[in-house]
């Protein structure tokens, strides 16, 4: 199978070395709306102009799309679905019936197949959440993220004056996971769920005090959690909080009859967020070419694709050894 | 939908409560190869010889068979494949290949769909695994069972003369399940992984010795583990073990490049290892009935199956509530 990186950020090199990972797939190539000239990719992929694209059309049996769920992927989802097979993750859940139309509406007309929402939540946590439903429909689902970066939370901290870097941790509070994990369905809040560490490197002379009040209020992101602010030096940031770490917990307890308590978990712990998350889009993209030549058209999630497709081995194999 | 259950033991009691859960599922009747006049329903639903099924030919749209995988299913879902489309949850790993082909000839050529190896493992065991092998080529697999009642090796042990009943926990080993969470990748011998819990009442004045010995010397079932056999009353017997609970846990681990590991995890606790099973299968009666109304025949396994065709909801509810 032949595939295309389409945005080279920490996804596209996290998704160009799951090509390396999985012998049946072949990089065409990694396309960028910067300069190609001044982009290195990690294998010596060759890079091309985001323009050059349609050049590309019949070389590419599915192109994967590495742009930003805010901004890039509501256009380029669309826009790339009218000539390529495509598979993106895009992550903003309230959003996703909208994208899932806009993109459904151009894959169709064409005869492509989209798979959009692929990673790990949207993704693996969304299969999780469905399994456990089906089997346990006398429930109730909890989802915790962390411990991990959140890049919004960090980026939120970035843009408060006298901030020069900072890193957001998400944490799930460990006695909420306990109190879940022993099936006794809590009400939590999202104070109840969540921390939120920060580590921040400040301008000489800022005033610390000002920042973290800032910070610790801010609505949306952090008023409504329990929030600890760390100041630290840029060696510091360095040395300790480069690595992009994530992952969390789905869980569903429910009952069987009054007697009869189950809980199910599917958790992740991720060193790196966006080399997990580039693997489970090349797994998508295998499954988007099989759905492509049976003809399903049209937009898909993870919930359409029969697991067997996600899989290098053969129907017969499978059924053999992972059964 | 209409389902009917085959066999009334300790699953189709599991399967006839997990109706109850599913209001889009009715239960036309229990099909008993007794003599249908001494089973009495949990739900007061209807009993019927299973010479009679020929009868409900097309009035039933998923016949869910609650037979053993010993000697029960390998007959018995080949032959009901032939009069309906069916689900079973057969379990004998090593011969699903065997079973898959005799139930898919007997299923395609009349037009039937039938799923077979339905349930946790496997079932949603193996579905786990399959997605974790994709998301991640490049890791190794554990499956880990209990703590959990094992019905084979509690039978082993009543066979041994001296012996009035028996129940036998499988158990964890939680320093090895330790050691692969943390991702270090263990090699594991069958010892390493599992202890053998027994509780054992014997005949009085049995030679309590030499059924420990026969117990911890007994090949294939407990000579390969670390054994613990406890003497109790019938007594304790029934106040203290007559709940069947399961579990367990399959985790991958796995590298994106030299520096990145990851971990991921699936893991069940039972209170009713049967009522859970149930309830598994008939979200996938419901995936069967789909399936052949979009005329997909023959043999599947859940590797197969679309997961939406598992969930009593919308396909666009889903997007919005579980994606």
């Amino acid at each position: 199978m032949k595939v295309g990186i389409y945005g080279y950020g920490n996804l596209g090199r996290g998704v160009e070395k799951a090509v390396a990972k999985n012998p049946d797939m072949e990089l065409v190539g990694v396309f960028t709306r910067r300069d190609p000239e001044t982009v290195k990719t990690v294998s010596g992929a060759a890079v091309f102009a985001a323009e050059r694209l349609q050049e590309f059309v019949g070389r590419i049996d599915a192109l994967i799309l590495c742009g930003g769920s805010a901004t890039d992927l509501p256009e380029m989802t669309p826009a790339m679905a009218r000539l390529f097979n495509v598979v993106d993750s895009f992550d903003t859940h309230a959003r996703v019936p909208e994208h899932f139309s806009c993109v459904d509406e151009a894959a169709f007309t064409t005869a492509h197949t989209a798979l959009i929402s692929c990673g790990w939540d949207p993704g693996l946590f969304s299969l999780a959440r469905l399994y456990m439903n089906a089997a346990l429909p006398d429930g109730r689902d909890y989802t915790f993220w962390g411990r991990g970066v959140s890049q919004g939370h960090s980026d939120a901290i970035r843009r408060i004056p006298g901030v020069l870097d900072a890193r957001q941790y998400t944490v799930p509070v460990e006695s909420a996971l306990e109190a879940v994990r022993a099936g006794r369905q809590p009400e939590l809040t999202t104070r109840d769920k969540h921390l939120r560490e920060c580590y921040v490197v400040a301008e000489e002379g800022a005033d610390l005090a000002r920042i973290e009040k800032e910070i610790k209020e801010m609505p949306n992101y952090f008023a409504d959690y329990d929030t600890t602010v760390t100041f630290i030096s840029e060696e510091e940031m360095k040395r300790d909080h480069s690595a992009l770490p994530h992952g969390g917990q789905v869980i569903r307890s429910g009952k069987t009859d009054e007697g009869n308590a189950h809980v199910m978990e599917f958790s992740l712990k991720l060193d790196s967020n966006p080399e997990f998350t580039g693997s489970v889009l090349v797994a998508c993209a295998r499954a988007v070419v099989r759905m492509y030549s049976r003809g399903l058209y049209g937009c898909k999630t993870l919930f359409d694709v029969a697991p067997a497709d996600l899989s290098p081995m053969e129907p017969s194999e499978l059924r053999a050894h992972l059964l």
